[in-house]
């Protein structure tokens, strides 16, 4: 995917939803990187849908934003999830409170159908709390 | 390095100490490798030390054998490392009952030196309690 927006100029207010894709790599470098963290933190804010599949359940683990929530995530990090205080399922897809979480590749149809599905519904209120 | 010995032939009867090397991949992979776990818990129950850098520490969050001990880690992880209950510290090398823990490529002399101190000390006897 060309980047059309880098992180200097990204911002929550243009968007409605963030996606967070996977891999090893990309969530363990972005989980240090604070205008990432405070891009993320700020869709969470707006109460906006908030979707990571594979390894990005790291980012949520970083942001804080998980803690208390039914998610899945990649295998390997499992613990990491349930440490930071997520219930952790082993489904396709979950989602609380416009929170999308998948475990895989394999899960992408799921995850995508779920992600359009919570945007649909608009801003998630309960999250005000 | 070549490997001389596959995880299926491994033992800790046969060592003095394990060292897990970091990198973003390898422990990914081997913290759901159940063969890697074991070994990893059998150098442990052995009171044998165990060493780990960089992104390694992930496999002693795994093998649960962290909780309640100093640590230290590459700094991207250093959020699941003490929600696996360790109490994080940022030198350059931390070693507690015989875990030694390191955070990344430049802290290898220190590494290497306090795994030596630690392996001439013989076994860690705190740990049978």
């Amino acid at each position: 995917v060309p980047v059309d927006v880098g992180l200097d100029r990204a911002k929550a207010d243009d968007y409605d939803a963030i996606v967070l894709p996977g891999g090893q790599i990309n969530p363990d470098l972005l989980r240090i990187n604070d205008k990432a963290l405070k891009l993320i933190r700020a869709f969470y804010d707006q109460r906006k849908v908030v979707a990571a599949i594979c390894h990005a359940p790291w980012l949520l683990i970083e942001t804080g934003i998980i803690k208390g929530r039914r998610a899945t995530s990649y295998k390997s990090i499992k613990t990491d999830v349930i440490n930071a205080g997520a219930k952790w399922e082993d489904s396709e897809v979950v989602t609380d409170q416009g929170i999308v979480t998948s475990r895989n590749p394999g899960d992408l149809e799921a995850f995508c159908n779920k992600i359009m599905e919570e945007i649909a519904q608009g801003r998630h209120a309960q999250r005000a709390a």
